[in-house]
């Protein structure tokens, strides 16, 4: 019979993945995902024959009436052959509500959770799943159609570390070469009877219109089509190795410093790099800063890519998910919002403390930033450097609108402040100090400038709308901070 | 108006991608193909309002009856501007039918024959032609359902060396980040009116299908698919770029000689490369090797992949397109059947000698092969060797069958052989050698083993269908010929 001898070719075809691909000991246990459905079923039974120690792990998301019945399925195909099944069951439903996922994120959520635990539980060497084939040509697809790089066109792997739920046991998938046909056939020739596939949800309607509509008609163009994009996706899985390899080195060579909420490169060594490096090395930076980040758009990684080659034009641009990058002596800096930076090169008054600032004049702060102040007598000139100005540590203000002498201190409980463009109103300056993205730390010894009771300018920040150069301004105050650069042996150096 | 800002918007943008990407001196002539159809118009009219000294080219493919009246309208238009125009005509028809090519095959040909023929005329730094954005797009899908790897993927570049046309005049595509609606509404807007677009041949019919049925299809999966498209084509450029360059150092470090028709690796440097690099190594020989290829499939490059990782196992085998892979002593051989390998260490009896070969006893040939002959008394161990034998060095023969001295000599002419497995009657051993693929240099020395009159074996091959071992065989021959290794310093070294 022709059937018998694809059950064999299948059955070693199956031990060889499982050794090569998924580097398995057919002496050890492994734990297999078996809902019950075609694909599990399948592996499950050849797994068994092939003559590795198995446990079945079986997960009753809830979401379908019929689910208990599955369960039952389940447990009496296991229980025939005396093996070992270990199940559960969760509301998935209820858990996407209250964690506010989309119902496959849910049940991808708490199954692979489930799965992993149990792994942990029994010892096992793996965590095997059930994707076939053509789970993986409608996952390129699926990462095409949404705009992927060259790891989303990888599709999945026969073995990988997921990381988020195991660092030890590999997650591996030794259906990935074997498509739905041969798993029927596999099964009808078993006289196994599947249940219906509850990875098959209604709601994951992308992925049925991918499979239903889709492929059929890519068909149509090439009959061969689900082999060959099958195949692009098994030589991408090669060369993105060869990739992150690369990237690896040239992050050794190129990164500074890395700690919570920040990634510093040394801004000569990452200029050098390939345009195509300095994509990668930037997106590596961003993975690590926002690892919940899944899909980081082309537009931010451009940016990023076309800023690091001429910082000198802007210090500061935001990227996408509350990261930004700035440039500062020889490092370029990815950051979060909120984090703290171990620069601490940035100005800062002691606490407490109230400087006056002559005019002319200056004042030592501290990490090597000067303070200057100085009259501005030609007026047209002083119009036409604040309004070319770029640098947000200069700032010409009214001469005639000011008390002298000028005060510099740090924040106060109450303090309040006006940027310039707001009339009228005043708004309080530690909501102020936030949107401005200054890291709390720097917050509470920031360098605020004063003249009297009323901030006047905020350095590197904003300055007062009533202190503004206005047309009847007949003389200025030009305010400038400047910093030595000196390495405080702290984060600048690697 | 808006459209005024368009028009100045997309000026800019073209002026900034000629510079950057496609890297043009706007103070040097450019060569633009002016079909006179919608892409190259806009491409043409904005290069000219850039202010580059600018010649048009067109050629009349003749595969349309009205292809007359596009050249006159191309006339005129460039006349109407005091340009020069290179014009030509070629009847792309009967070229395809005398090549053998198809139509699409033979325009693209013909076509980019004539444009650098008079880029070189005309002395420009480069030859620019229409492609847009859309036309990437329907690119890298094409690419994709044929099953292309990661090069195919990455689909046109702003700048190239097509290495078949010119090596020093590149090739640009300004336009290829533009979209085909942005290209209408700058015509419109400059009142200019193309022909029907040359390039819509009907029998692109792949691409017409594409364009007209895919991308709308895809659309309803994302709206933004062709963006998206683009920007993976981009960014795998740069990926790709990256990978270009690790391959080049790894070819460095694995390969030992290259020369007409043949490569060879270092084996155990090939064998600790990366599974990917290996693939780019032989793809990237293959190449080298058979530069029409332009499809080198999946199945070829695992094949290769595979033995490259356990030659042991197997002496040779085939790729496609005329290639064999062979291990030899610690070199990994890509070679073209055809070729005269370097190797110089094939067996060889030099011409006109013939050699008596006792048998007991042995014989010395060149290059340090010995060729030994022993009796083999044990006729089921015999058969059983013979049956499971996979050393072509190695043949049993029928004792009985045999004439003592056996002699080994080179082929003469009007030599005949009967191989195993073919019945009752001989074939031209000269026909036979080249079927074998044996280098020809090879061939006039290769030595043969005669019995009497017949050849009775080509060691290393086939031996005589009526001197096998049979039912009836009582008693065997044991042949082999081994080599010790030597490095004659020809090609084996680096």
């Amino acid at each position: 019979l022709d059937l018998g001898y694809n059950l064999f070719v299948m059955l070693q075809y199956l031990a060889l993945i499982l050794h090569q691909e998924c580097r398995l000991d057919p002496s050890k246990t492994v734990l297999v995902a078996l809902s019950g459905g075609p694909d599990s079923l399948c592996l499950f039974d050849a797994i068994w024959r092939l003559g590795y120690p198995i446990i079945a792990a079986h997960l009753n998301h809830r979401l379908r009436p019929e689910a208990w019945r599955d369960a039952q399925a389940v447990k009496q195909f296991v229980g025939e052959r005396n093996l070992t099944l270990a199940m559960s069951e969760v509301d998935v439903g209820e858990f996407a509500d209250t964690h506010g996922l989309s119902i496959e994120e849910a049940a991808r959520l708490v199954r692979y959770r489930f799965l992993f635990e149990q792994a942990e539980h029994f010892n096992a060497q793996a965590v095997v799943v059930g994707h076939t084939a053509d789970d993986q040509v409608e996952t390129v697809l699926m990462h095409l159609l949404r705009g992927a790089g060259l790891s989303g066109l990888t599709g999945m792997t026969f073995r990988s570390f997921p990381t988020s739920w195991s660092q030890t046991i590999p997650l591996v998938r030794p259906l990935l070469g074997v498509w739905r046909e041969e798993i029927h056939a596999y099964l009808s020739e078993r006289s196994l009877q599947p249940v219906q596939d509850a990875s098959n949800l209604d709601t994951q309607y992308f992925r049925n219109r991918i499979r239903q509509e889709l492929i059929p008609a890519l068909k149509t163009y090439n009959p061969q089509i689900r082999q060959r994009i099958w195949q692009t996706a098994y030589t991408l899985q090669g060369d993105n190795e060869l990739l992150d390899r690369a990237v690896d080195a040239a992050w050794e060579s190129c990164h500074a410093v890395a700690g919570p909420g920040y990634v510093s490169f040394k801004i000569g060594e990452l200029q050098v790099q390939y345009r195509g490096m300095q994509r990668r090395l930037l997106r590596r930076a961003v993975s690590l800063l926002r690892t919940g980040l899944h899909d980081i758009d082309f537009d931010t990684i451009e940016r990023g890519t076309k800023f690091l080659n001429k910082p000198k034009y802007s210090s500061q641009i935001d990227l996408s998910g509350g990261l930004y990058v700035f440039y500062e002596e020889d490092r370029l800096w990815v950051a979060a919002w909120e984090a703290d930076l171990p620069t601490g090169i940035w100005p800062s008054v002691e606490q407490g403390k109230a400087l006056d600032l002559q005019v002319p004049g200056s004042l030592n702060l501290s990490g090597g930033w000067q303070f200057y102040a100085q009259p501005a007598y030609d007026i047209s000139q002083a119009f036409s450097q604040a309004m070319g100005n770029r640098d947000p540590y200069q700032a010409w203000l009214d001469f005639n609108d000011l008390q002298f002498p000028l005060i510099v201190r740090g924040r106060l409980p109450g303090d309040r402040f006006q940027p310039l463009g707001m009339r009228g109103h005043s708004t309080k300056l530690s909501d102020m100090l936030i949107n401005l993205k200054l890291p709390s730390r720097a917050r509470s010894t920031w360098p605020l400038l004063l003249s009297g009771m009323d901030i006047v300018w905020i350095p590197g920040f904003r300055l007062a709308h009533p202190y503004r150069l206005k047309e009847k301004t007949r003389s200025a105050v030009h305010l400038y901070l400047t910093r030595e650069y000196k390495d405080d042996g702290e984060g600048i150096s690697k």
